[in-house]
């Protein structure tokens, strides 16, 4: 398979390209020049007024919960849990959960994401979603397990089958992870066994970390340190990991994101919604974190935009700390795209250059919002919306043209989801 | 002229009305019920798998700085007004405010904007494209005159002049209000002769009202009162007031806005860009102060989406505050709808109702970000882009209708728009 964009302003490394080709070969990029010939290409893009950018990645979510889109919205954490996401999540079935993971690939796909990283429940079926898809994930199954108890080795049994089913499946495109899904929910024996499994598999870690205050506060009560120290402590750190949130970390925490090379998932948008708070982005990468950017669940969102993500990254720290200089267009374009593959381990993702990933959208830059259009980059992170991607192109191959679907037929899987959100109304 | 919508899915006062119809003649809307027949009505729309809404209200914006978009960002403040905006502004001429304006309102209905409040310069282009447009608007002319000297009464004059011309035009969809541009850019005998002016003529006040920190430090040492206590003291609020930003008021101020009834715009992304702050909304709407949205100028957002700003005002107050329960859904919807038009003085918008301002506006639903859509006012303000509009209608004219502008020629004004930008490059 090979494909040509022509016509591109592209986004690339050394900056703005005018009227540029862009030739994929295979998996890769392999020729970024003016005026490419098309001859003997399989599929030409014409991509006049249009801006070529590496895919933006999700770097922490939930996919099926899009089945959980406004489900509950506008409550309090605790009752939002127990009284609403909770008890629908344990009526979910395998068929629902591969549904609705097909339907967020959807979403991710038209918002011009490429790849993401994912921790659910029967995960098989999103695996099976994402390869039908087209899409780049770092897919990985939450063990929960607060006691050292039976439940330990049968949690890290279920993530370690998963892994050695997929890790590595559909041509490199689905990547595994073990996540144990927070310090609170998870006891001492399953972290070390999740560092042991993670070392032997040389497999990445993936968890939540320091969402809430509460969970902070019953940290130190417990054990007289923050969940970032006692993890540390555990050595959890020492496998490559991807803590979403931290929302509430302090300067010594941060030192030690900083110093093990912890990748942090900022979700501002949900982080927001729950109540939760706003995390010390500046800080975070003042330290040196790699930071990149996740839209989490639909429940908390409501959706898996992130174009959203990265216009709130880079407002809302302007805001809250007032200083207009905090998070500039180009570093939330940089969190939202190569801090993105880096978090995940995809190397070669996350820029418009020769031999890299060919993980490529295409944004309608002719459009009333977005013109004049002094400055691309500020265009996309402070005014571009996802209905703005026209194209979507992943490991070469294109999964959206014209903003239509190619590999989901999505009047198909929304019949299926809207009939199983039927469910979740009695 | 009437109109009929079919088959919507309709966001009434009195909750959702499925399958139902709405019947518009003139400029109000005659009838709201299910199946209401189609014979002898000019224009039929099919609303099958949209939600019917009224239209939403910019509370305060400069439309004409669309051509400033993007021209410069991630700037301090004074470097930004005083290197970039005001020399780009000095510049400008009659010409292209117009044409700016035309693709300012053009973005407006795209988004679903049916009514804006605007302060700017050569208020008669402004005033032209509006007509043109056919949206419904409060102008106001910015009046700048820091010292009591000849200026005042010069400014004043500007003011009243265009009042006097376009007050009550375009069978009543242009409204004028008199904008002292703020506290301190105005000496008290502008704000004196504002208030005269505004009392005898029956118009509103448009003004700027503490945006950042350093105008209320500025107030505060000059003579010993926040700027709201201060023209409260000059009897500025004694005309309907409409105040953007109140970003630095304290309880004091705030119980001021509330017992005169002060209309406040809350313009959340651009004050986060700028990094003057974030507004307390959840006090000033606890203190019954009747709160509206806006975006700004184009050149501090990057766009005039008040999606983003209803998602913003719904999402902002949670995170900082840590409440998951401030400002929900159905009232961010308000401040975008029916406070908007209470803002501005135009009775019997912002609701659809019998009897009500033909302003109404159709958002397709069926999408794969919105969907399921367990909540409509959940996916409107959570979920929902400006591209989900379809169809703007303001005072029961048709002004986008399947995506297309109707009213405004989107291809020859981006013409002269990127054209006039290609100036400012320079």
């Amino acid at each position: 398979m090979s494909i040509l964009i022509q016509n591109a302003s592209a986004l690339s490394p050394q900056g703005l390209l005018q009227r540029t080709s862009i030739a994929i070969e295979g998996a890769r990029i392999t020729r970024i020049a003016p005026a490419l010939p098309a001859r003997g290409v399989d599929t030409v893009i014409d991509a006049q007024g249009q801006l070529a950018l590496p895919g933006l990645v999700n770097a922490h979510t939930h996919l099926a919960m899009v089945l959980l889109r406004g489900y509950a919205d506008d409550m309090a954490l605790q009752p939002w849990l127990q009284e609403k996401i909770w008890p629908a999540e344990a009526k979910l079935t395998a068929e629902q959960v591969y549904w609705a993971s097909l339907w967020g690939c959807a979403e991710l796909i038209k918002g011009g994401v490429t790849a993401f990283c994912d921790m659910y429940f029967f995960m098989d079926e999103v695996a099976k979603a994402v390869e039908q898809a087209g899409l780049r994930a770092l897919l990985s199954y939450g063990m929960i397990a607060p006691k050292p108890d039976d439940k330990v080795e049968r949690e890290v049994g279920v993530a370690e089958a998963f892994a050695e089913r997929w890790h590595g499946r559909a041509q490199g495109r689905i990547q595994v992870a073990l996540a144990p899904h927070a310090q609170y929910t998870c006891c001492d024996r399953l972290w070390e066994r999740t560092l042991e499994v993670a070392r032997a598999r040389k497999l990445r870690v993936n968890t939540h970390l320091c969402e809430t205050r509460k969970e902070v506060e019953f940290c130190r009560k417990e054990h007289g340190k923050s969940p970032v120290a006692y993890l540390n402590q555990l050595g959890a750190f020492e496998a490559p990991t991807v803590a979403a949130h931290c929302v509430h970390v302090d300067g010594e925490d941060i030192d030690i994101l900083a110093s093990k090379g912890v990748f942090v998932s900022h979700n501002p948008g949900s982080n927001l919604k729950l109540g939760s708070g706003v995390a010390p982005l500046p800080k975070l990468l003042h330290a040196g974190v790699t930071v990149a950017l996740g839209t989490d669940g639909a429940a908390s969102n409501n959706n898996l935009n992130l174009f959203e993500e990265m216009q709130l990254a880079a407002l809302l720290h302007k805001g809250i700390g007032q200083d207009p200089l905090a998070v500039p267009a180009p570093q939330a374009f940089e969190l939202a795209t190569r801090n993105g593959y880096l978090a995940l381990g995809m190397e070669g993702g996350g820029a418009l250059a020769e031999g890299a990933l060919a993980d490529v959208i295409l944004v309608e830059s002719r459009q009333v919002h977005l013109e004049p259009l002094y400055c691309p980059l500020s265009a996309l992170v402070y005014s571009a919306q996802a209905a703005d991607v026209t194209t979507t192109i992943v490991d070469g191959q294109v999964l959206m043209k014209e903003r239509q679907l190619l590999t989901i037929n999505e009047a198909h899987v929304r019949e299926k989801v809207n009939e199983m959100a039927n469910f979740h109304r009695r």
